[in-house]
């Protein structure tokens, strides 16, 4: 078993980190906010690389607001494990200790009537303290006043969603050289989590495998079910490799495919080169959505493709923007997606195809780069 | 290895967990609250027996307002989760799809200008929502408007959480029979876990195993430490059984222990024991506190016992009541906890000892009863 050749990406470095904080506070500004607050979560770690050992209701917030730097509230305990973070040196830590109320430390870093935008997961217990603090401020989640926070990549993250994909493109290949037909689809799960690992992944959040019939359920979750020859079967993978999510799905085949099972899989196929193809920015979510829809409803499956057509990726691997009808974001270079169109044919089998797509100054790139056409197994 | 002989308690019934709602609505109203909002938690597994697959940003949360029906708001997809809960015959079950607003679900359920308790964690996005159509409600934290929601338990928890002491005292038999001397800290640990696992716990939370000097830090995590003959060992282990949970320290001697250890051992044990005899209904927290406290202080320890004397214990391994200085909670008749002094004598040695207690009508009962004397391991 060999590692993937991938190069490894630099640590982050304080400008990077200092420069997301940077963004957020202008970007802030033009939605009508006086700053944000975030609590610990994928926010905090993309901002500070800071993910305290457990959430707790000791108080921890970062405080972003124009014309002052940035400052991290932390239990007085926490203070070393913060001071340790990589992004550290790019903020201002202020602690306090057990027996203090956190909210009047607090109250000195926010402005008294100021509106601020704060983390979805943040606990009500804080939110109330604040409240209580400081009554004339106002507050929004961030998930509806700026849900493109991390939406857009640097260059060192993009360098990771790739080495993440190009670990998943390994796994891929050597799960396909093993044996499918008489085997549980848990113990190809439990091979397709294994692999993951091997290549380089700290973290394995899903190993799908929908053989048959289960192929059909999209979420379906791997089962006693003996894969049989002649099935389809689905198999959908990733988690995260330095602190970045891989995602992917091939549908491979176990012996020869029948007519329909080719068929369904290239249209499937069409579909997800057409969703890429339309990739470019200022094109809208909803768009990319249309596009490999269109392929599948013209192929006489609309019906059958039951899910909308991908979703964000980075430091976790479910995030905005989501490429879904109704969503008019425009694609802006940076920006990192799955694109996985399906069939789902129930009681028989399903077929998806998913990469991670970024979008480039003039159209996309894929981040994982397996071979797309149906794979015959064993 | 045999089976614990504890009789397993019956399953909880719909008049337990009604009782507990009802017991709940009542200690709000004489606090001054019109109802209390519980979102996914220990709480809500306490109050309906329901824990979702995952905490996400959908909303779901159970209301309990005087005079109306206990009432549970979930994401329709997860409404059969939610309909197979142990609770859930004594709850209506209200369910909101994607694309609706679940606050405006949520504000039918809700009197416009009432005050409600609300969960600690509930997430901040569903506090802002909740505020947003609701102008004139107010909120307060639940862990300050009622932190004794859980601290007295009924008769099937008392039931559980012995099982789970018992358990704790047959995985401890086992343990002190095996070799320490000469074996890793981490190996004895993860034979605490799997000891526990045999026992009959679904969950172990933590193994800790100080040796030597590492007993002298209470949190120490076990590590790469050969275990030396005449070390003090500490031994702290505990975790979930059937829902409910135990916590145990047993500090052990490899070889006979020195005149030192021995007499720090017998204050320690004296001091729990004097602990123990000062439980009773009416009497408060910090005097169980001060009852451990001041044995050792007239020891000349006073200074080594560097924590609170314990904490509750229920459906989580550690909640109110907290065994503290300054605590003036009086004790009743159902209330369990940890009793737990120790000293520590930096960079040589520690003892703890720690049992799980319930208030009884006139006295306190051990949940768990391996013998406290210093145990010679080989």
């Amino acid at each position: 078993m060999t590692a993937t050749t991938h190069p490894t990406p630099a640590p982050f470095t304080t400008e990077d980190y200092t420069a997301r904080m940077a963004r957020v506070v202008d970007e802030a500004l033009e939605v009508g906010l006086d700053g944000v607050i975030v609590t610990p979560g994928p926010d905090l770690v993309w901002l500070t690389g800071y993910r305290p050992t457990a959430v707790t209701e000791r108080l921890t917030m970062l405080v972003l607001s124009p014309g002052i730097r940035p400052t991290l509230l932390v239990p007085t305990l926490e203070r070393p494990d913060a001071e340790a973070a990589e992004g550290a040196p790019g903020v201002g830590i202020v602690d306090w200790a057990d027996g203090n109320d956190p909210y009047q430390v607090a109250s000195g870093l926010l402005q008294t009537d100021g509106r601020f935008g704060i983390s979805d997961s943040a606990w009500s217990l804080h939110l109330l303290g604040l409240q209580r603090a400081l009554p004339e401020t106002h507050y929004r989640a961030l998930s509806t006043s700026l849900p493109m926070l991390r939406a857009v990549k640097d260059a060192n993250e993009l360098s990771r969603l790739a080495a993440a994909g190009a670990a998943a493109d390994a796994a891929y290949a050597e799960i396909v050289r093993l044996r499918f037909s008489g085997r549980r689809e848990t113990e190809v799960a439990a091979d397709l989590a294994r692999l993951l690992r091997e290549f380089g992944h700290e973290q394995v959040d899903f190993t799908l495998v929908g053989s048959g019939p289960n192929g059909a359920n999209p979420h379906h979750q791997p089962g006693e079910r003996l894969i049989q020859p002649g099935d389809a079967v689905v198999l959908d993978f990733g988690g995260l490799m330095l602190g970045y999510g891989s995602d992917t799905t091939r549908t491979v085949c176990v012996g020869e495919p029948s007519p329909e099972v080719q068929q369904v899989h290239d249209v499937v196929r069409a579909a997800q080169q057409a969703a890429f193809e339309a990739v470019r920015p200022g094109t809208t979510c909803q768009e990319i959505d249309r596009a490999a829809r269109s392929v599948i409803t013209e192929a006489g499956y609309g019906e059958r493709f039951i899910h909308r057509t991908g979703h964000g990726i980075g430091v976790t691997t479910h995030e905005p923007p989501y490429l879904v009808e109704g969503e008019e974001q425009p694609l802006q270079p940076g920006m990192c997606f799955s694109i996985e169109p399906g069939i789902y044919l129930s009681g028989r089998f399903g077929v998806r195809i998913e990469d991670i797509v970024t979008v480039t100054g003039d159209g996309g790139r894929r981040l994982n780069n397996t071979d797309r056409h149906l794979r015959v197994v064993e």
